[in-house]
């Protein structure tokens, strides 16, 4: 069964039973008759290796009975190659395609994702990073409405986070930053102004007028950038200020609050959803409670294009936050923050932009 | 700041400052007056501890600096509180549904989730799963269709894997352990014979004759064992065999499978899909490209029961696998073979229902 001699087997089994160490990547290597390196890199999936050469160490690294412990190594290198994600929606289609491509990226460079499931509920998070901080993770990617900065620092002594940040407005406002002057942080950027002046746009071109923003959870700082975004936009185009319907990001919200603006106010010729999720409400409402015809009676535009926004049930006008190049840009953050941690904060921002469906023509 | 006098806070400083040991839990204990037990609590969010004995205990461990570094604890106890999971697909509605749930009961418990995303394709599975044991993982979770017990039992020497296993037919035909009688495992069945038996009375008491199955991926257990058992239900009632529709668990592939069976093929008065998701791809393709209507012309019935089904626009009759009652029993194993490595294998059975909505009626 052996790809090598059964004696060398038994010289390396012997030198082994003599000496009560761990089986180290060196011994693999010297079996192997490849570098230390190549012995890395097998088991490492997606590293460059040819398939001949990777399944030839594993085999005989499975022979001797070698495994790479991380917490071994982790307490002499100070890396435990694992990134912690606190998300407090592990379900929510956006945060689920989010986990997803983020997992994939950091698998081919080496790394697991730990899920941490935190609330909006501020009072608990000290808690969960204390409990996170005994894994630690070499990085931590966290979103500024969960998790305040000055709150993560205290916690995290060697892993500098990455903030996801939603900007204000067209200037890049850094309001959190601003906000939070003594923590150091690699911060995303997502510029949200782009795509939602697209939206704006086409909405005014289509002659609405009485546009209605269905909101997200009050405390997210995501809610407050968009709304804002929101205000400013309609303002410029000397629309009316938004007519706000209360929501909380989820389905059922958007399609209660929608029924209420209709049923109980003025209704309103066009919505604008703080997330696709809860446009998918507002929609059903119209469509099925209401009797609205969308697009003729009234128009509808969510935030995020997620995967079911392009199902034919909804076929969502959405302004699209590109997850591709955000996921490139948070991987990069964390590759160039571990070869340097000294380094000031860095940060780069992602751009948003409308993606025209049926809910708007 | 301090909770407890500065002396005290120095006496203990420099004690570490003399002795260069990593502050440990017992200092701690000792600098808050409380037990080891305690100190333990506290950074374990959800263990049962008064919330002022928490904050103060926190607060004493950061002004100390102290971190509980399970890398460290994990050489000495051997255990490193990750539970590993395997999964191809993390952004589908049902698997982020279910990493949600046992996110949030691993973590009461005082372990967190490893997230490790492989394909169905095996030719990659043995370079993941040898990555994977380099994390040295507690538990792994595991699904039939996706790795296979011998494969996965090479690479875990210590962990116990836990598999989710879809049971054929009404006997517990054990069928995985039957194939695989080496490796060790824990197991949960899922029963599909139960709901799926409600929904085909329910078809064929509306007088269904042609029902056509709507597959998952061909190579999945999953699928298999869904497919089987409807043949054997239908059979039983003198039911034609069902037509079936090849699809992959895509919303995509339900929609254009939908439309070549109605267009290329005879149609059917019935469709039952191997998942909720590719059922909405279904109904989408006869509502809107086929022009029939749901459930008068043609009824349609999925299987999981995720959060959208409720949704106006799909409303879907499903087989509902009870989520939560899988998370309890996934837990209890994990701690159950944590506590007894040695115990044979261990499983526990649950049970699927139909919930009716207004695609069959």
């Amino acid at each position: 069964m052996s790809v090598f001699g059964e004696s060398q087997v038994d010289r390396l089994t012997n030198k082994l039973n003599e000496t009560p160490q761990r089986i180290t990547a060196e011994t693999v290597a010297e079996a192997a008759k490849v570098s230390r390196a190549a012995v890395s890199r097998a088991f490492n999936p997606d590293a460059p290796l040819k398939p001949e050469k990777r399944a030839s160490i594993l085999k005989i690294a499975e022979e001797l009975g070698y495994v790479p412990d991380r917490a071994a190594r982790a307490l002499v290198t100070r890396r435990t190659h694992l990134v912690g994600m606190i998300v407090p929606d592990v379900c929510s289609p956006w945060e689920s395609q989010e986990i997803d491509a983020l997992t994939t990226a950091l698998q081919a460079e080496g790394f697991a994702t730990l899920l941490f499931k935190t609330r909006t509920d501020f009072s608990m998070d000290e808690t969960l990073l204390a409990y996170m901080r005994g894994f630690n993770p070499d990085s931590v990617i966290a979103f500024t409405e969960n998790v305040r900065p000055h709150i993560l620092s205290r916690f995290l002594d060697r892993a500098v986070p990455i903030y996801i940040n939603y900007l204000m407005d067209e200037e890049p406002a850094d309001g959190v930053r601003a906000r939070e002057p003594e923590a150091l942080y690699d911060r995303i950027d997502v510029d949200q102004w782009e795509g939602m002046e697209q939206a704006v746009a086409l909405l005014a071109g289509y002659g609405c007028r009485r546009i209605a923003y269905l909101s997200g959870k009050r405390d997210s700082l995501a809610e407050q950038a968009r709304r804002r975004t929101l205000e400013v936009l309609m303002a410029r185009r000397g629309l009316t200020p938004p007519i706000i319907i209360p929501g909380d990001f989820s389905y059922d919200a958007g399609h209660a609050g929608t029924l209420d603006l209709f049923r109980v106010g003025e209704g309103a010729d066009a919505i604008f959803a703080a997330n696709d999720e809860s446009a998918f409400g507002a929609l059903d409402a119209l469509r099925y409670e209401l009797k609205r015809r969308v697009p003729e009676d009234v128009k509808v535009v969510g935030f995020d294009d997620i995967s079911q926004s392009h199902w034919r049930s909804y076929n969502l006008t959405t302004v699209k936050v590109d997850l591709e190049a955000r996921t490139r840009a948070l991987v990069r953050l964390i590759l160039r923050r571990l070869k340097d941690p000294a380094a000031p904060a860095l940060s780069e921002t992602v751009r948003t932009r409308l993606v025209v469906r049926g809910t708007v023509g």
